[in-house]
């Protein structure tokens, strides 16, 4: 059998893992991503990660040929090259991944963004195994997604594609006004329905701002908070409204929901979900709604897929 | 040179042409579809037209070798049936057109829905010429579109791919009430933003009655009317929100408009522009929109390359 590297590059810890052909993680780890070094530190430090899991690797008989890479950050994935990232990793743009990594390694390489990755891992192994399309949403300190295509996620022209949590919702306004979002504009799905969006709302309308963090406001909520309950499921319902008009508009196989609030208990999960069902058309109607399945695994095993096939 | 058939089957007309592979257009015509008389009626009188045209086609001495159609309704594009349509055409949920029409005319033939074949017209030939990614959307009667990537229209898993007019806009509101949409759910950006939809809050908002339809709302903001300056500029900027929200989604090459609110004039398209690139993450600020370039002609044309490629 194939052995292959995936990698997951994140803001704060990069992990890794040998891969089967068949899905199956022979070895693994992990470090903290060394996100105030730049580019050719971190080149350095995931090529020591992945060569320390290819060696173990070798000890059981298992031979790794290729490295593939979930990156976060706007990643150009046929140059193999981060177009541009926030300050969650300093000096990462312009990093040439797939170059550098080859070159530390004497492997072929390929990276997506880690968006991309973790809808690839779910659409190979878990959630939306065995189905042609899927679209994932994630729900957590962003919110964004990836429609994968039979096993290609769409990437976009600019390799921007899948940020779907930059469309106009109808709930992303305070007294008339649509909320600031996180990309400069307004009104958007992610300033109201992701995890910072809800804290804010709680804040916003009165309640106390020493709920430090969404999952204080979920805490809240489950010992009866009003106010808690009340930003909660408006937050449910723009997601599932966003995921909803999604659908139709895409028609995916099966549609995977991700992200910290996808696990953040059966109050928004219902509520998303009913949102999400309302919108849909009749043809659409029993398009299955999945948690997804792998965890902080998809990415790895999603970033591995890139060089199997 | 290649020659095939191309048709567009409509509601009310059914246009078809012999089609070159380099997208020369040899001889065309057109009848009333048969759209009170069923499938069978339909097929028939397809086959006529299209036997005419191959006929006329061969005095210049092109052989049609094959047929491909765009048609109304929800089309299994793999099977070639009809999944549902509305009663704009009787009795065509369920028609086998490929194999009615091969049958008929011993030729080989494809199908999918017009609105594909319109995009697909337009990516080959028309605004979207040498793209490989572009986004079609219609405001018109409706609001549909496609994406269209390397030639292929994303069909969805159902064959309902490109329902574009059935997502949340913040517009499809009045009095606080989303407003009713064709599909049988509401706050739909068809709801707002389709051509019956301006004549419909003209109306709502205490406009005359007597404006029979949209050209005549349109007529009437030419000459100052404010309330159709009003409800235009209101539509145009939710057509102009939900097209840039898709392409902060999809990150298209290149936007392509169409339908009856396109060809409307500088008002409506300059209020959809200025809203949709209100809308952008700033990687896509610079993504051309376009109008439609072919008219009548791009389902034609796009049906053709069905059996082209």
């Amino acid at each position: 059998m194939r052995y292959v590297a995936g990698v997951d590059l994140g803001g704060t810890k990069t992990a890794a893992a040998v891969v089967g052909a068949d899905g199956s993680v022979l070895v693994q780890g992990q470090i903290a991503t060394k996100n105030r070094d730049g580019g050719t530190a971190i080149l350095d430090a995931t090529a020591v990660l992945v060569r320390s899991l290819r060696d173990r690797a070798a000890e059981q008989g298992a031979t790794v040929d290729a490295v593939g890479v979930g990156s976060a950050g706007v990643i150009n994935a046929v140059e193999g090259t981060v177009l541009s990232a926030t300050d969650a990793i300093l000096d990462w743009t312009g990093t040439h991944i797939t170059a550098g990594l080859s070159e530390r390694l004497g492997l072929p390489s390929a990276v997506v963004n880690d968006v991309h990755a973790h809808a690839l891992g779910e659409a190979w192994l878990g959630a939306g195994a065995g189905t042609s399309t899927s679209l994932m949403v994630a729900f957590g300190t962003g919110v964004g997604g990836s429609f994968v295509v039979n096993g290609q996620p769409l990437l976009g022209h600019h390799f921007a594609g899948g940020h779907v949590g930059h469309f106009a919702s109808p709930y992303a306004v305070h007294r008339g006004r649509p909320l600031p979002c996180s990309c400069g504009h307004a009104g958007h799905v992610e300033a109201i329905a992701s995890g910072p969006a809800i804290r804010a709302a709680y804040v916003r309308e009165g309640g106390s701002a020493g709920l430090a963090d969404t999952r204080a406001v979920f805490e809240a909520a489950r010992l009866g908070d009003e106010l808690a309950l009340l930003v909660i499921s408006r937050a449910a319902a723009a997601a599932g409204q966003a995921v909803g008009g999604l659908v139709n508009i895409l028609d995916p196989e099966v549609v995977v929901i991700s992200g910290g609030l996808a696990d953040a208990g059966s109050f928004w999960w219902n509520g998303m979900e009913r949102a999400l069902r309302a919108e849909l058309l009749a043809p659409l109607a029993d398009v299955p709604v999945a948690r997804a399945a792998l965890g902080n695994t998809a990415a790895v095993v999603g970033a591995a897929s890139l060089v199997l096939s």
